[in-house]
């Protein structure tokens, strides 16, 4: 290491030990001929002195020193003196009396101050995401976003679950977006599609007989934009075999309280009260209903409210058909089956359920159906004949031919997630590498032109 | 829950026990009236004795059942008969006596006998891949790449490594193989690329501070592929600011030791040996070679060897250009910096390294050039004019401007380590759904034909 330490590490204990130091010159104050600096790395800040009366050439090159430079120094750790003690920074008690600085990197002044950008646009934020990546806030996102991962990831497997890969260059899943192509080289005028979801994976890894399977899973929409919209977006994908409802709740009100308490040290009280979709819709008029102060209500900021009872189909007037409310995997009611051949089709109730927070919807599931003949139907339901859904889902049909297990499931909208659990304004703050509006990358400039060469390999050709 | 207990989980204190299991007919076997049934799930087998003189109905059901049925069968746990015990099974020493079955999804005689299949294509077995993920192979095999995975990120967290999700959909970073391209719908004759590994994105991470990165990542590369080779695989991507090779060597071999003894017990011996290149190719003339048996091996049967000091560059000679031997963003060894502006460009040793293991490389890394005047000459010097390396990589020497620390890091081939490691005949044993040569899934027909409206909206044509 170039370190001896970091610059969050040192403190009172380390007084009188030489160290050195590297990181990003953070602040700069020059009090007569000393020279005070704050140097900044991952983990901190830490105050170094400059004094001119021990070493002159050094003081030359401190004079060279700009916001950014990133630098090494050498030095030996003193107490403050009383008065500059600074109580919000864990080195706040020392500094570093610099006895050596080499600049590994000078920059030129940055388009905008590390951690003051207030004024600064979206899209210059974007383009500099580096140096908007440097700010505390943004590194702080970061790093809570990883631990919620690890929180995740270590609930799950003390559960059994195994996280299991699905493909990123598959045949399309529709769920109602668009997709993203990816044209074949290998099989001319053939493309691949990039995942909505793993949904249909996750139901044939039940089907493999994985029993319970979860992944932290890119999916991708090529839908026009909002707010809260990315091209790519990142999914908790769970599912289950031999399971009802109860499991579902029971699993994902249990890891939504380890995160909590792992990552943010607070308790959230389960169970989840529960609204049907009917009573929801009488009483909020919206199937996302903020409960924060109502009788619905946890006992906390975040309040948690499960949505169940969906219809299993909504009538699409324009197109004058029904089509799935939430996907076509989903079950039924028990109860309502005999309905599937009546002409009521609004009255079905669906085995889905949505997890509503603070008015977000942050998840979403089911239990799905296994039987081939009723996924039959269903299918012939929205309107989807035997031929188009072959060549659409014919595989899943054929998969359960060959002992599907009854399974169920939910998926977590990660992105959203944590801007709710760091109070974020936009998905943007909590996604390393975001996308405008327009879907571009204003640091890469992606989407970007590409050679002729590449376009005949693919077989394809641009349209005028 | 459907069931009580899993199929792997009955032993003798449970005897006495009135159970549920669910899972899939494993094996029948019929003694005179009394039928038997291994019961199996992701757990294990349990036997199930079904008699007759219990209840008649219940088995005429059970003649009914055949291979990979799903059931759900309510019994009382017993002891089995001496000399039936099987010592092999965790349920061994016990068997259900089934006092209910239903029957919860019938299976038609699946293409191959679960756990046999030899003689069956790769083509069938990735046909019918939920049959084949349900073997005892496959269900271990993406059980330990789960627990590699965990192992990793348990590992890579306590050294303050943070997992950072990077963009799928990106420009293309160039890495001496073909791209993935992606049409943008709303950017008109633009293209996405998918990235051939995170490498730029991780080094931006870097000059974003963020000191320790680490990351899971799928990775896309248009070759023709080999048995080792798939379009899509998955990387273990490491970057770290302010090190030396040293410290990359340090982690990456703690890194492996934890893994091994977490999934496997087994003690590797650390510090790797090393080799220079120019010693490799002469003493065994390969830079993978296999040490099993020689000076340089470990003590077990994996031989670990660091590969050091590659060349920086190779002379191509079709094309009379020098190029990257590892990839542009590697630095040079200090002592051969002035050799850069030489003829002699094959004598200049870069900061490069690999991992090999029994012959295999499973991990390949550099310190990287944090100069922009350094990365513009190396640029300069494979043919790169200013004009195109701009264009191309233009975002990170733009990046370098404002205070890139310097910075270094490694990545692992997943597959083919977790392959080394489940000693798996092909890489396609340890993931879920591969693909085939022809970079074709079986299972779900990708790549497929679209419609003409999807084209039309991606502002394509096939060509013709």
């Amino acid at each position: 290491m170039l370190r001896t330490h970091t610059c969050g590490e040192l403190s009172k204990k380390d007084i009188g030990k030489e160290v050195t130091l590297c990181g990003w010159v953070h602040r700069r104050r020059d009090h007569g001929e000393l020279i005070f600096i704050d140097i900044r790395d991952a983990y901190g800040l830490t105050q170094l002195i400059f004094d001119p009366k021990k070493d002159r050439s050094m003081h030359k090159k401190v004079h060279e020193l700009k916001s950014e430079y990133v630098i090494q120094v050498k030095g030996i750790v003193q107490e403050r003196p009383r008065g500059t003690i600074n109580p919000k920074l864990s080195t706040g008690e020392i500094e570093l009396l610099a006895g050596g600085l080499d600049i590994l990197n000078p920059s030129l002044t940055p388009p905008f101050e590390v951690d003051k950008k207030l004024e600064i646009s979206e899209e210059t934020k974007l383009k500099y995401r580096y140096i908007d990546l440097r700010g505390s806030g943004m590194q702080r996102n970061m790093r809570l976003r990883h631990k919620i991962n690890s929180s995740i990831r270590g609930f799950l497997e003390r559960e059994n679950f195994v996280e299991i890969e699905t493909p990123f260059l598959t045949r399309s899943t529709p769920e109602g977006a668009r997709d993203y192509l990816v044209p074949s080289r290998l099989n001319t005028g053939k493309f691949y599609a990039l995942p909505q979801s793993p949904q249909l994976f996750k139901q044939i890894l039940m089907v493999s007989g994985f029993d319970r399977y979860f992944q932290i899973a890119r999916c991708f929409r090529d839908e026009d934009l909002r707010k809260d919209r990315q091209p790519e977006f990142t999914q908790l994908d769970v599912e289950m075999s031999f399971v009802d409802e109860e499991d579902i709740f029971g699993l994902s009100e249990n890891l939504l309280k380890k995160i909590f308490k792992d990552v943010a040290g607070i308790e959230i009280p389960v169970p989840f009260p529960r609204l049907k979709y009917s009573e929801a819709m009488e009483k909020f008029g919206t199937d996302k209903p903020d409960t924060r102060g109502t009788k619905h209500a946890g006992e906390n900021n975040y309040s948690f409210l499960w949505i169940t009872d969906f219809p299993l189909f909504k009538y699409n007037k324009e197109e004058k058909r029904w089509e799935s409310e939430h996907h076509p995997f989903t079950a039924c009611k028990e109860e309502d089956v005999n309905l599937l051949d009546g002409k009521d089709l609004g009255r079905i109730r669906a085995r889905s359920y949505d997890l509503v927070v603070n008015g977000a919807e942050i998840a979403s599931g089911s239990i799905r159906i296994h039987k081939r003949e009723v996924q039959e139907k269903i299918f012939k339901t929205i309107g989807l004949d035997k031929k188009d859904a072959a060549r659409r889902f014919g595989f899943l049909l054929e998969a359960f031919k060959y002992g599907a297990p009854p399974h169920g499931g939910i998926a977590f909208g990660l992105d959203r997630f944590v801007t709710i659990f760091t109070k974020s304004n936009s998905i943007r703050d909590v996604i390393a590498f975001p996308k405008t509006q327009k879907a571009v990358c204003p640091m890469t400039n992606a989407p970007s032109d590409i050679d002729d060469k590449q376009l005949k390999e693919l077989h394809i050709k641009k349209a005028k």
